[in-house]
């Protein structure tokens, strides 16, 4: 079967975010002061052949680990969607 | 108040995504198999001072239609967490 599974990377909540600084210096420069903080990380889709979403949900925690996320800078959350 | 919004930026679905293939050719390079496909997006997470949750909406709607997205190539969903 063919799992959709959303993964979410972003830089931990202690550590500074300068892309997001910068959005929001770009935000407010466009007039637009409602927002206060901005956050930017990635977002991933991956399409998992796999036999049970058990089996679907390794392969996606053993991609994070290995190459899509940096566990040092990064955290990520992975989401079934069907 | 102060809202949560997570927006979604991801490459157009009838578009070629360079990130994901490379990404899956990495993964494919590290004996991970199974996963088929990769597309990869911005995940973007905003702090929203409003008085509805219609006027955070607005407001999300209007930095992602003039900075966070590019419509050319880009689509993106907002969703509200709390």
């Amino acid at each position: 079967m063919t799992y959709n599974v959303q993964i979410k990377v972003m830089p931990l909540k202690d550590l500074l975010d300068p892309q997001g600084k910068a959005i929001l210096g770009g935000l407010n420069n466009l007039g637009i002061n409602t927002i206060q903080d901005v956050r930017v990380g990635k977002h991933i889709t991956l399409q998992i052949d796999a036999a049970s979403e058990e089996e679907a949900r390794k392969a996606a925690d053993e991609a994070s680990k290995k190459l899509l996320a940096n566990p040092v800078m990064e955290f990520y959350e992975i989401e079934f969607v069907n």
